[in-house]
């Protein structure tokens, strides 16, 4: 797995604005990030209900189908959530141009 | 609200690829929608649990922060969800090119 993930973090970190990155495992345990410990961990868990209330939806809606990614706005940044199938990625980035 | 919502609805169909919107209020209920009307029941549900989802979860992160705009992808097409202040507007779009 690690060499996958750090091709996808070398991939985000390519991406303009980007203030931070975190790898979360299956558990919810954070394993890479590049922002400080406690902002890690409260990203990491909530992002992870994120991730679940995104795949039950889809799959609510359509069985066949599957989440692939989410970008969710805010009036301060925007974060990336790119789920894996043993890990998720979260990307925060400040707002665009 | 309604010219509002009919400058809205202008915008997003002009939009690449959008195959349908819908417009629902707080309480849920699809007010205009260009899908058939199971379909728009279900997702006006299931989106309004998204909306409320992204808004304790970006509270959660910072009480002082407020989220503006959600994208879902899946497989099969995207989900836009545009939250405003009485209602919230959904786009199907099929995916970019």
């Amino acid at each position: 797995m690690s060499a996958e993930v750090e091709e996808l973090l070398k991939r985000f970190q390519s991406f303009k604005n980007v203030i931070g990155i975190i790898v979360v495992d299956n558990d919810g345990i954070p394993i890479k990030t590049t922002l400080e410990y406690n902002l890690t961990l409260h990203y990491a868990a909530v992002m992870q209900s994120v991730r679940e209330k995104a795949r039950q939806v889809v799959l609510d809606l359509d069985a066949t189908n599957e989440f692939t990614f989410l970008r969710l706005r805010t009036l301060q940044h925007e974060v990336m959530l790119c789920p894996q199938e043993d890990y998720f990625i979260v990307v925060l980035q400040s707002p665009c141009d």
